[in-house]
């Protein structure tokens, strides 16, 4: 029993790997539509949509599989819950990027605003978190985990970048203003992308922090239910 | 030892409540902010958010030793997981939340750019979901969760209307283009907070359809394992 539950727990960890490259296809393309502007890249990422959510349903089961049958130990406890909330958050940034694609979709309808700089930085950025947090998750590596949440900084300040240059675009020609506001708005989606795997890389933490302190987590466990609220 | 842990299953679900009526104070308080112009609220709003943060730890333990020590049957784990992810969503509330003071507190000091009348509405719907979704966890209540889910349309809707309006400002005279894009901003804040509300509303279907088929679904956990990838 305990060599098939150390083989399931690494097929989550499989399927979680696989549905994050999923993510990170739909980011790369999403952006990838709205800078070369091709509809076929669009309509690439709806399709991507419904393979996220069955990796989605299929991941929970698993977790809530191995929970009921196995009465996984602190550790794998531990594991289970974070593969949880990870999958949730695979899944919002799926979400994202269909948001980004169906901005394209518009705007690759409309004249060119200007050549597209830093959102695809953006998008390269957050793309490399998501990456780098299941990466952190699979090695449990607090370090990566750690160097994830602090690139959110740099794709904060490029969000803000992007901003201050669409305004004055905006300023400049009211004609630009529809189009210089979906450009802010799938960059706030991409800030969502890297808030998302700035909560990966929060879960990671959580796993390995909860292995250091286990002997002292095991004894609070025990005296857990006698903790009044 | 069932008593005890019924009486912990109750102290959760009393946690979960009391998280969600911060969640709709914030979303009153930083939306008065704005409407009323008052920093005092803005503070207010920022002091609720530390509170949360603790209400987020406290039920994370919670759920993590009952999980640990209980070895929950089908029905009491599904309701562990949907309280774990209920949780993350009453947090991002609250983020969102804060970011609507931050951009109320920025506003306050600009001159007022129109009355605002679609956006308290949209605070007043998403705040209703919000009551509604939590009420229906409570009572394990699918209808209550579906009028949730249903009334999701209805603040996507306003968002739509306030970006319309707010783009004829934008083009009629540009110095009210940061005034309006922040404004705009807040729509997209209110629209999360659905958004979390409806994901809420989502995972207390998850728990009751698991009742409803429990006896499926318990035979198709002793498969469970089987299941290959």
């Amino acid at each position: 029993m305990e060599r098939h539950f150390e083989a399931e727990l690494q097929t989550l960890r499989e399927r979680l790997l696989a549905m994050g490259s999923v993510a990170e296809t739909m980011i790369h393309r999403s952006i990838k539509a709205l800078v070369d502007r091709q509809e076929s890249l669009v309509q690439d990422v709806l399709a991507h949509e419904e393979e996220m959510d069955l990796l989605c349903i299929e991941i929970d089961d698993r977790c809530f599989t191995l929970l009921a049958l196995q009465q996984p130990m602190a550790s794998d406890l531990r594991f289970l819950v974070a593969a949880i909330k990870i999958n949730s958050e695979l899944e919002r940034i799926g979400d994202q990027t269909v948001s980004i694609a169906l901005r394209a979709q518009s705007l690759i309808t409309q004249p060119e605003l200007k050549p597209l700089i830093d959102i695809p930085r953006m998008a390269q950025l957050s793309q490399d978190m998501v990456r780098q947090s299941l990466d952190a998750f699979v090695r449990r590596d607090p370090e990566l985990a750690r160097s994830v949440i602090d690139a959110d900084d740099a794709v904060d300040s490029l969000r803000d970048q992007v901003l201050r240059e669409l305004l004055t675009y905006m300023m400049a020609d009211t004609a630009t203003i529809p189009r210089a506001l979906a450009l802010i708005l799938v960059s706030r989606n991409l800030e969502r992308i890297a808030d998302h795997a700035t909560n990966i890389a929060e879960d990671v933490i959580y796993i390995v922090r909860g292995e250091d302190v286990r002997e002292r987590g095991d004894k609070e466990l025990r005296k857990g239910l006698r903790i009044s609220r």
